[in-house]
């Protein structure tokens, strides 16, 4: 089916009598504002069409049927650095469901919430939080009004124990591509008890059909919560020498397989840790395209940062806690500084923080302050000043702090905290993330294999090692780049793009996908590929759901 | 299809020429032999056939399309009180893939093994053993000869912190019903390095589709183990009073929440508990139809049972431990008596039942151990003797140890320990397992629900709580009936079919079941069944793979 369909005026005159003309945008100059992304590359939807309800998206999804008009599903549209709002294929309808935004139920005792896709990390925060409940949700670093759905059905990694976003959705209703409704599970509709609690249900299992897919809309899903825990401290881990990087993937495999952490811990290398630390990111490069070997280590010296940090979550009884520290210790202690901070702790340096940021700026009580703080700490203030945030978001507090780094390469200066979109802000950013069996020498390989590529393009090698599990970790690489120099955005793109094909050529294949490689993405698995395709065929016959995402194919064959 | 095709004599003739005569069953005698199980009615297959390697497999469901033949794929068919090795469609050609049998690879670091389909438990468990590895399985307390795949693909729980079976699946390989190969995980066949360590891989999760379904041919799993811990203890609990189960069942929610007990603790009923310890459990009935209350309460007393017992496995080191158990302390403590038992105490006790046994039978020494034995632990002997038992499985060892109970309403004399095959010997026994939430509440209501029922029809009320995971409890209600008797085998199918409905309609769907209830456990779902439906004709058009296997129509509608 061709996505510039003729049908695609009669189609919006239909939707507009459905949902309403202001919900419906089609002016040119509006579509391109809403179809930024800080990649280097994405495709224009032919309009944004914004429903409020199930029944409304069953009947679009009818509409796109009988017009032959693609839909591109999206939640919120924040999936920045992976294409945001815009479609896999030039001239789909991006179908925004951000008004479908209720929170339809909370089960304190059995620990899950029910959400529509609109609901963001910052609205569920706040939902359990008016509440009382003692029920913590997990949120990514990204941004927090982001989708809970839809980063779960793009099957993101958060930060805590219930990081693993999809493996954390129980029960979903779908609209399928001809616009009726289904509930997961095999349970009956609406009253299935266990729908919210055991995953499985009954028959096959399908929930997987509906992620990283164009299979179905879903509306409604299931997702687990942590329960408050007795205890909780932050683990900061700072390793010593840049060689031991395989000690310490091993060390963080033993933890994860023994429980002492459970949480998605992200190990930065220490451009990522410059890039978020810094007031403003593009400083750090004073001039340069990128930073050389020497420059880089002056600043690992000037801010006593390390080679490689990373921050957990360690939950629990008191007891508990203490257990899991002993093994950490353990493990960790040999290789680098180790430090554990509980909420206490977090009160002083945000008191401290509060104190310096109170004085004028410059002036010497300010300066004195972060004096004393590096001393007590051996950190700069600016690390300090981190810490808060890394404490929080380890407890379900979704924030924008740790998506400014995305500024790093920004000619513009960074807006303030409460005002991040690098998508609006035109900053140059792409992700790619190759899981990695959890194992020093994996990971030290597909390291050797990418380091030379960022060189060769002139870009700094900048990488995040995210546990996705006890045995998997995701290196999740990123391209900062700036989106004003044609040049340095074909680079980018030339990067990204050869990276991809260098890990997936080495076995190393992406854990999630940008529309600018969803061509690509499932080149290396033609039997999977194919097999995706029949599904699509039996399930979507006309194609209206979001052609070409994940390069799912239309059969049969 | 009609599954008992014109073309059946074709099809076994080359079928035989493929692998050869002696792996194909077609005489009566045989297939009556062979298609035994303990449920009140299976289906007659047209005959047994045992492939030797994938690309027999293949070929098969080549030939199966070409002659319009139905198969029914399993492992080693010891889904015993499912319908073991028969079809849900008599006259199905039952696919036995015992012969694929090899332990492929076992990652000692990243803890995880690929097997084939015939791998057995005790196979599995005696690799590991052989090889050194410090790698403990999960089995179940069924069978030992059961298969590792079979029983995770029809969503089997078990017993350790890894007891979720489909859930530490992680990569496929599957023969597709047009006899093409497959590889889960959108990675490259052959050498995608994360394929058994990250479960979702990329593009749609599919591996839930060749579950509980008729999609596909499994030919190959990676499966998680657990890292042999540094300690591990059994805990014990029996509940004083049978009024505070619904308080014993919060406690388990919040412990398991926390982590304290992630074991899949099977909560078992006295009934249960009497015809494990029983040596003979059909003289416990002493020849009535089943126990009266009086009985009951006197055989609890007679053996110190109590009304609910369990037994869950505590993982970790020494610290972790000890962390786990003080909280358990803290919740159970209340409620009832709990022990917990390590490798040295249970080296005692072995010690001691030795002793007893080698004594002549019911002499003097043999009786006076029998009493010193209950003088110091306060139980009787048989439940002493029970103990290596549990603690052995929990450490995943296998044995048809807990099988036996299977006998409780034989006739015939229990064979002896090792030679345990209830199919084989008749047993009647029939399983109905509704998943409910875990809550104390849900559980009661539950209970209420389905002993009536058991009086009704004249049946001892059993039953196993099994927790398979920290919001959800399978009920496995378990259905004692004695075969040679139409009267009874009717009224326990009865019995069977009323308690299925009975719950459904409330709203608790079964987590799997047998072929006996397979055409009506979708009906209460009829949008599920025809998306599965839709799925089944996409995949398998000429309908060869287990028509009828979950109710799982043949599409397009």
């Amino acid at each position: 089916m061709n996505s510039a369909s003729p049908n695609l005026d009669a189609f919006f005159q239909s939707v507009r009598s459905l949902i309403g003309s202001k919900h419906v945008v089609t002016a040119p100059e509006e579509i391109e504002l809403k179809s930024k992304d800080t990649t280097p590359e994405t495709h224009r939807p032919s309009g944004f069409i914004y429903p409020e309800s199930v029944e409304q998206v069953q009947e679009i999804t009818r509409l796109a049927n009988k017009y032959q008009v693609a839909l591109w599903p999206c939640s919120t549209g924040k999936n920045w650095g992976y294409g945001a709002a815009t479609p896999a294929q030039a001239g789909s309808v991006t179908l925004v469901l951000s008004r479908l935004n209720r929170v339809i139920k909370v089960d304190q005792e059995l620990a899950f919430a029910v959400v529509e896709p609109g609901v963001t990390y910052r609205q569920l925060h706040q939902h359990l939080e008016m509440a009382g409940l003692p029920l913590w949700l997990d949120c990514t670093d990204g941004p927090a009004d982001g989708s809970v759905m839809g980063n779960a059905l793009d099957r993101g990694v958060g930060e805590t124990n219930y990081g693993d976003h999809f493996g954390n959705i129980c029960g979903m209703e779908v609209v399928l591509p001809d616009g009726s409704l289904v509930e997961t599970g095999g349970g009956p509709r609406g009253r299935h008890q266990s729908w919210n609690t055991y995953k499985w249900g009954v028959g096959p299992y399908l929930e997987g059909l509906f992620t990283q897919s164009n299979f179905g809309i879903v509306t409604k899903i299931g997702i687990w919560l942590m329960p408050k825990p007795e205890h909780f401290v932050s683990c900061l881990f700072e390793l010593r020498e840049e060689k031991d990087l395989p000690l310490m993937i091993e060390s963080m495999r033993r933890l994860q397989l023994h429980g002492a952490i459970q949480s998605k811990a992200h190990i930065i290398n220490d451009v990522i840790t410059f890039s978020i630390i810094a007031d403003s990111p593009s400083e750090l490069l004073a001039g340069a395209p990128f930073l050389s070997d020497d420059r880089r280590r002056a600043l690992q010296r000037e801010h006593n940062v390390s080679p490689w940090t990373f921050a957990a979550g360690i939950y629990g009884t008191r007891a508990q806690v203490a257990a899991h520290i002993k093994l950490i210790k353990k493990e960790l202690r040999p290789l680098g500084r180790l430090q554990f901070i509980d909420d206490l702790q977090i009160s002083l340096v945000k008191r401290m923080i509060d104190w310096v940021n109170r004085q004028p700026q410059r002036s010497f009580p300010a300066r004195l302050g972060q004096v004393v703080a590096r001393l007590l700490t051996g950190k700069p203030f600016e690390l300090i000043r981190f810490l808060p945030h890394v404490h929080a978001i380890e407890k379900g507090y979704p924030s924008d702090f740790f998506v400014k780094h995305a500024y790093y390469k920004s000619r513009k200066p960074k807006p303030s905290d409460s005002d991040i979109d690098p998508a609006r802000d035109e900053c140059g950013l792409i992700w790619l993330g190759p899981m990695v069996p959890l194992t020093g020498a994996a990971t030290q390989e597909v390291i050797d294999l990418v380091r030379p590529l960022y060189l060769k393009y002139g870009f700094d090698f900048t990488v995040a090692l995210m546990v996705a599990n006890p045995r998997t970790l995701i290196a999740l690489f990123s391209v900062f780049y700036d989106k004003s120099s044609s040049d340095e955005t074909s680079r980018a793109k030339n990067l990204y793009l050869e990276m991809g094909a260098a890990t997936q050529t080495a076995g190393y294949q992406q854990y999630r996908t940008s529309t600018l490689y969803m061509p690509h993405i499932l080149e290396v698995a033609p039997e999977f590929k194919r097999l995706c395709g029949l599904i699509k065929g039996a399930l979507d016959p006309v194609g209206v759901i979001a052609p070409g995402r994940y390069g799912i194919p239309h059969g049969p064959f």
